[in-house]
């Protein structure tokens, strides 16, 4: 299978890179970077190892782009209205596009706007990976990929499943993208916001008895709010991320790395569409609206 | 009548020099700033006249203090536990002690410490009123009083009202003290907490789209509670609330104050006995709950 990257980020650098360094055809988006890209090639240092992707199919539109079999994209979902015309010059008629990004119900958006048969699925990334300067990513940690099929080819999925191993890259199948996604938020919602609004780190906000009672809180709305979604996740599942944090290294979530470096915030799709999701199921989710507001507030002091 | 303030600061300082300007016998129990007052007395700088209480009656500790018949406390919340002690040694049988403090339960957990035939009273100040230096107070902006009686003579309220007008400061007689506490709590809690939590101004609260719907969203919480509570109070107050915000000068409320001075925050009394007063009346205040935790976490970086 041929591979488009949109968006040749943390992530789409990173496993763009991974599928490139073992031998698949990639083509990967640049934006302003693509001038380093064509000169230089494409650098990644990872704890797998560090190369560098030289010379690298660059392109500075994707209407420059063939037409590929999988479409990655690595993309923050802050510029997401642009996604779908970015995405239709390199699809076939029976493409897969993974969204390899955060929230809920991205992929109902996109597909939306794509044709009925063009595949769509999800991508968790489980990985701290960042932009360290034009064409170049640095992989510090984790690196896990959990991928789950919203409409679409199941086999083409596990292909893709089976070209990331093989790239090693740890990916797996999720059998239900719904349940993997608001599972994946029961991480995301608390912590994200939590060290934006507090100005601190995940450590800190474990270590106090105030703010780990409130996350241990918005996690159980993030639970309320999937079983209303028609998505049972037991209460063990926040103690097991509860402790899972407990043990992490220090880490800075992606929403607070956005904030510190004065980037839009992904508020919409991990929070704003977790409330309409719950409020449309007829229940509330007030922690969490309390955080969606602040986190706007916030935004609105610096952009 | 004789007063005692117990805790000459920025508004023990300034009711109590009113009262003693005005001819009032009063005793000013004073913490760090005895000798300066001593040597120099009280100085008082007021939107109604500046003026000194020089010599000014000044004692280090209440023991030292004589019995008096209303006992005016003006410290913060957060060292409630010394008071009733404090108090003991300026009591007659039958004085008035008029807590002129923030949030919601402390006469009753006052009262239950004092003799039954103390009288206790709380007093709701709107002043903009700071401690500038030893023994000075600048009062900057409103003056207004209400008190309302929790236990003890309403005759004897009565004629504190009226030693407090003479003096120069409204003072208003409240039929229930339990709703102008819940009332005075509906701009107290949003505002207070957010500006802190925020780290912003009431101004900018007031003008950001979201901030504006989550102060709106937390006073109605407040009215919830309220109401839970037995005191019913009509939405359109939440909305005058909103317009005397927007109406107001830039202000900062005296949480934020505590709070930019790294002295602790009286979180207690304003947010924890509301949330108490909800949870015993079988409701919840879910996002007063996340505030309260938010400042508990806050606090607790720099105390």
């Amino acid at each position: 299978m041929t591979y488009a990257i949109i968006g040749t980020g943390a992530i789409g650098g990173f496993y763009g890179g991974m599928l490139a360094h073992a031998g698949n055809e990639v083509h990967f988006l640049f934006h302003s970077d693509y001038n380093d890209a064509h000169e230089r090639g494409l650098i990644v240092k990872s704890i797998y190892g560090d190369f560098t992707i030289n010379p690298v199919n660059a392109y500075k539109s994707s209407k420059d782009m063939p037409a590929c079999d999988v479409i990655i994209v690595g993309m923050k979902t802050v510029n997401e209205q642009m996604l779908p015309e970015m995405i239709k010059p390199v699809l076939k008629p029976t493409s897969l596009v993974v969204l390899i990004q955060n929230g809920l119900n991205i992929e109902k958006h996109i597909a939306e706007q794509l044709p009925e048969s063009v595949g769509v699925a999800g991508g968790m990334a489980f990985i701290c990976s960042n932009k360290v300067g034009p064409a170049t990513i640095n992989h510090l940690d984790y690196g896990f990929l959990n991928v789950g099929l919203y409409r679409g080819s199941e086999q083409m999925l596990h292909q893709f499943c089976d070209d990331m191993n093989a790239s090693g890259v740890k990916t797996t199948y999720a059998p239900d993208l719904k349940e993997a996604r608001w599972k994946k938020l029961v991480w995301n919602i608390p912590y994200n916001g939590m060290t934006v609004i507090l100005d601190t780190t995940t450590e800190c906000l474990m270590k106090n008895q105030a703010s780990r009672a409130l996350i241990y809180d918005v996690m159980l709305e993030v639970l309320k709010a999937a079983d209303a979604n028609g998505v049972h996740i037991p209460q063990s599942f926040a103690d097991d991320m509860m402790d899972l944090t407990d043990n992490m290294r220090p880490y800075k979530p992606s929403m607070r790395l956005d904030f510190d470096n004065h980037r839009p915030m992904e508020i919409h799709y991990i929070y704003s569409e977790a409330i309409k999701a719950a409020r449309e199921s007829g229940i509330s989710i007030p922690k969490i609206e309390v955080m969606e507001q602040q986190l706007k507030f916030i935004q609105s002091t610096y952009l």
